[in-house]
């Protein structure tokens, strides 16, 4: 198996590629396919500034270093969703990925809004960690971004993510969230971030395939949550489909994406009457939740600058020249 | 495990009806099922004469040997696809069968009409065994629906069949086919029959435990065509979630239905200007496979009369009294 790029030793086949690659053509390919999703789907602008929503995983903190590689210059944003070891462990992971990109980084801490992790907190109030954990981290991140003068938020959701929740939606038939995921969404004035996931198109593996080639000190261990979870079933048998048929995952999201631009523009979301940000209801879930549960403290976001001023390598003029 | 109506040791679990039940319970609930949904959808009026597609499966066996027991009296259509072995056992299963019920089995042979079965007119035309077939079959069993006189063409495609076909038609967004499937499709003056599909409902699982239970005879092997062939592993998959969420497959199909219901009513198919049975080009794909490749004989289905007429065990009244 030679790389089809130098015919050195591949170190990698994509099948959905029909191609293979070694280890500098592999990183050289992928930054160029997030770059390029980048500026295809007009995921950022010359005028915005980028937080990254950062859990110490490989696709978020992937997802970091390459946006700043590229010129994206971007900070970072924390939730501590007080899971004991394993949340520390990733703060741990998230930190390091600052200061090797010389790079700010928010943290957000449940425990010390409501004296309890998500755990103890999904239990008192009688719900799904994983779907509490949504409800806090969208409304925590997009506050982060909002309060500290971000315009985008990115996240590193990746193909696999995305086909996953699809093919949940679709067999449910869940009409009501089918189009409500994108590459990008929109944001609204000074109370909702711009949302964009630049590894939309990019498999896990090769997420986890340019962490470990980068280098990159990630957490292994799957959320303690997650065990069991309908997604992951999801996401091995799509990948036992793109054995035997290479490229499905990326025909069925990309498949997605042609006709969710076809959905009509979407009105302007309800306001919190409380704290402003986006709301179903008349008070917001999370406003309910810090007044039923909460010490009594303000939503507070720490920022940690990095340790050092490292220089980033940069692929920005790279980038540029492949496009 | 107990069954659920009387109590009794339970021979099978239903996870999907959250049930367990006896053989007998089984086959009574089996049966109402499938008369249920043959009222329900409106498959069959008093006026109707039906017809079988009959394989020699355990699908379509059961079905024809319920639709009688229910006094849906039917007879039944066999292709003989000219696969060796496979094709002379399916016969004599099918012909064991019209014995049992003293019905008439009707047969048509693409070996006497091209000198070939399946497999070398597959080869010869350069194209896949499975989509010639059911181009073949669709035609075949619609003339002789409507040759012989019958106003319904009813096959046994179940639950899973219907669940993978729609799961690939979503994979990859076929929306062309997307909506042509349904419990029901109806019929076109003299030269379209209506088609149902009773068991659309009731899993593979079901179909074969009720043959089984029931002691029919059916062949057991899948057609040596359908080897790797991707619906039986999205009907692998599809169990896989099954196994974590029953009722997955269920709902599925049965939301499937609902959305298909909503759907425009169908233009009147464009006719074969040669042959006059529904076509989406001038000549239809099987007059010009006919012309090119047949040994000049017309098409001819050849019709046995059952061995002898043995009384049809009649569940028409209990049915009648279920609904």
């Amino acid at each position: 198996m030679k790389c089809r790029v130098c015919g050195k030793e591949a170190n990698i086949r994509l099948s959905a590629y029909n191609t293979a690659l070694c280890a500098d053509d592999f990183l050289t390919f992928f930054e160029r396919r997030v770059t390029r999703a980048v500026q295809k789907y007009h995921l950022i602008d010359q005028t915005d500034s980028t937080l990254v929503a950062v859990s110490g995983g490989k696709d978020s903190l992937s997802l970091w270093y390459i946006l700043n590689r590229a010129g994206y210059l971007s900070d970072g944003i924390y939730i501590d969703l007080g899971i004991d070891e394993y949340s520390r462990v990733s703060f741990e992971k998230a930190r390091l990925m600052a200061d090797r990109l010389g790079r700010r980084i928010y943290r957000f801490s449940l425990p010390a809004l409501f004296q309890k992790g998500i755990g103890d907190l999904s239990k008192v109030m009688r719900r799904a960690p994983c779907s509490l954990c949504g409800v806090l981290k969208r409304y925590l991140m997009n506050k982060a971004c909002i309060d500290a003068g971000y315009t985008v938020l990115a996240t590193g959701h990746n193909l696999d993510d995305e086909a996953s929740a699809l093919f949940g939606n679709l067999l449910y038939w869940k009409e009501a969230y089918l189009y409500k995921k994108s590459i990008s969404l929109e944001g609204r004035g000074d109370y909702l971030a711009k949302k964009i996931k630049p590894f939309f198109l990019c498999s896990e593996r090769e997420a986890a395939a340019y962490a470990i080639l980068s280098r990159i000190d990630y957490v292994y261990e799957e959320c303690p949550y997650s065990v069991g979870a309908k997604t992951l079933l999801y996401k091995e048998l799509l990948n036992k489909i793109e054995v035997t048929s290479p490229a499905t995952k990326i025909r069925f999201v990309k498949g997605y994406l042609e006709r969710v631009k076809e959905q009509e523009a979407r009105p302007d979301p309800e306001r919190c009457a409380r704290c402003g940000y986006p709301s179903y209801t008349e008070t917001c879930n999370v406003c309910r939740l810090v007044e039923r549960f909460g010490t009594g403290e303000a939503i507070r976001i720490e920022c940690f600058e990095p340790a050092q001023a490292t220089a980033t390598p940069d692929i920005s003029a790279k980038a540029d020249a492949v496009v």
